[in-house]
């Protein structure tokens, strides 16, 4: 999407692959919204530790990275062995797969690029393979996002509120994004809508990223405490909720996504308000038969104990907020039932929950 | 309740008068829990504002502190003309409750001191009284807290998990509080318990003030994110709410506290989890028909976009954490309404929300 840096608008992806310098090029997203700057990495083991520290995150762009980071992981091999190179790419794979344990894109994708690097007879052959998957790879994640985008955008009318959680927007893909794209689509056909923005503690970014996305394509929202939400939804000044996912049930229509979207769906069944995951297929889990068996990642409890900001100066610092004799209990995820989902907006249309099984081959 | 102190143990109360020096001293909230430090008010003034700024905060502490207020404005009188004794205590009187809108407390606390006051048939004999009321209310306060405690810990089994929002502990009162009161009591009764404290955002009572509160006491605790109680409450580890309230209305039962405590009674009657409010009297208000009758506090935007921390080097500072060119929305309370609440934890015991008005002879 257009970023404005130091006055000029020009277009972004959030991951681009330089294969001259086999460099794979990220939005540092950790020093966003205070700071807009591209990182290299330049090896797929600095990829994959560009999104274990969340440099990256997101499903689509995860995803794109874990692609781009096999490539680059093959395009780093030197010689002609080729059962020495089938060695080293299950190194690369294994290793970009445990930076992000809980999420299924980078597996869906590493497991595309390695399908058509397969067509390849020499190691030279598989190289050019793997680079030219993952890009069309990140191609495919754009165009599908759009066309979540398209239909996505008949959900939003003039005047609705729509209340986010976390950030599933053009940051969390490669461009346009999943729970963004119905908003970015609605603007474009001159809709006027408001978003309120989870600020989604601990990680902040609703507030953060989210909001700047917005901010940066002129769409009216307010940032809220993850707290405020329940005062919105009494008063009826929610009309849709959108939200993104990290992995989505084919066989049951239950949703991972980040902490605190249970909490959301629930208060928008009591409400009566429509609640849509917007995701990519790539997002879709056909092999668990239940939300249980997902990984919930525990993460570091100074997340929820403190937080990142900028001072007054403009640096950037941790600040520690809670008792500092206290610890802290820091899931990473939550799972949202089937029956508390109106819709799972797909690049193929809008499925109900239960539909996702039925319509499989579609949507595989 | 006990704090420690450069190693050393003593008890303090969150508010209390030095009729001497016409001082209120109270404990400067805001420093907490990085920093403890008693702070002195000269006038009625400063109280108020001590009560609007947050050094003090909580329906009994603001209470007693009103109470206090009220009459260190009373003595701030030089005179006999007890006409403009009356029009001066007015101006006091207005002026404490235009500090905090949105509580009953201060209100409730200052009329008692005037009832009182009014058996006075001299400035001087009013001033005499004004300190006895106020020192007798925040006496009853304490007392009211422990009858709290009494009937609330036996909600509390061996083993249990209990969640709690904000802070309705003793910092909120004069003394032991009122949702953390049953908690002191299961513990002087022996029983193993842990809590999970909301962060509550944003201002982040419950990671600051609970937190410490719980660590000086002891009490196995854990800070987590507002988003985070779905989760728990979906895996069965929450056994029980036990939350304040800012108002509790005696003629419905709706429950009138600090943002995100609706969203948790939402989630606990979908998991039956049993949802209990702690509440003195002084904190029921007899006259308002409708939870939509209350005023919600807007409270500055600055809150949700960033945060106060120490940095490492312990300094305290405000962080902007929120997208630069955003705005927030910010309402410090909500209303949770009495078919969400199990029961109302009171001085004279365990009350449906529905009972209260049935019981206000007792009650009031």
């Amino acid at each position: 999407m257009k970023v404005s840096v130091q006055g000029r608008t020009r277009h972004f992806r959030t991951v681009t692959y330089d294969a001259a310098a086999n460099q794979v090029h990220l939005i540092e997203q950790r020093l966003l919204p205070h700071e807009f700057k591209i990182v290299a990495t330049k090896t797929f083991r600095e990829t994959a530790k560009a999104i274990s520290d969340m440099v990256v995150r997101g499903a689509g762009a995860i995803g794109a990275t874990a692609a781009y980071g096999l490539a680059q992981g093959a395009l780093s091999y030197r010689g002609r062995d080729m059962v020495r190179f089938k060695k080293h790419i299950q190194v690369v794979y294994q290793t970009l797969k445990q930076a992000r344990p809980t999420a299924v894109d980078p597996v869906n994708a590493m497991n595309e690029v390695i399908r058509i690097m397969c067509r390849g007879e020499s190691v030279e052959e598989k190289q050019s393979l793997a680079i030219a998957a993952a890009e069309e790879f990140a191609n495919e994640d754009v165009a599908h996002c759009e066309a979540i985008g398209r239909h996505g955008a008949r959900l939003i009318k003039d005047g609705m509120n729509v209340l986010t959680h976390c950030n599933a927007g053009w940051l969390a893909f490669v461009d346009v994004g999943s729970a963004t794209a119905p908003m970015y689509e609605a603007q474009r056909l001159g809709r006027k809508f408001h978003v309120f923005c989870d600020e989604t503690r601990p990680r902040c970014q609703g507030a953060t990223l989210t909001a700047w996305e917005l901010a940066q394509q002129g769409i009216s929202h307010q940032v809220i405490a993850d707290n405020a939400a329940g005062l919105l939804f009494e008063r009826g000044e929610i009309d849709l909720v959108i939200v993104g996912s990290d992995r989505t049930l084919g066989r049951t229509g239950e949703v991972a996504n980040k902490i605190g979207t249970y909490t959301k769906a629930v208060l928008a069944r009591r409400h009566d308000v429509p609640f849509y995951v917007a995701i990519p297929l790539s997002t879709i889990d056909w092999e668990l038969k239940s939300g249980h068996e997902i990984p919930i990642e525990q993460r570091a409890e100074a997340e929820v104990l403190g937080v990142w900001g900028v001072l007054g100066n403009g640096r950037r610092e941790y600040v520690r907020v809670a008792n500092p004799t206290s610890g802290a209990f820091n899931p990473g995820f939550d799972v949202t039932p089937a029956d508390l989902i109106t819709g799972i907006i797909t690049p193929e249309g809008v499925f109900a929950p239960g539909e996702l099984w039925r319509n499989r081959k579609r949507l595989v």
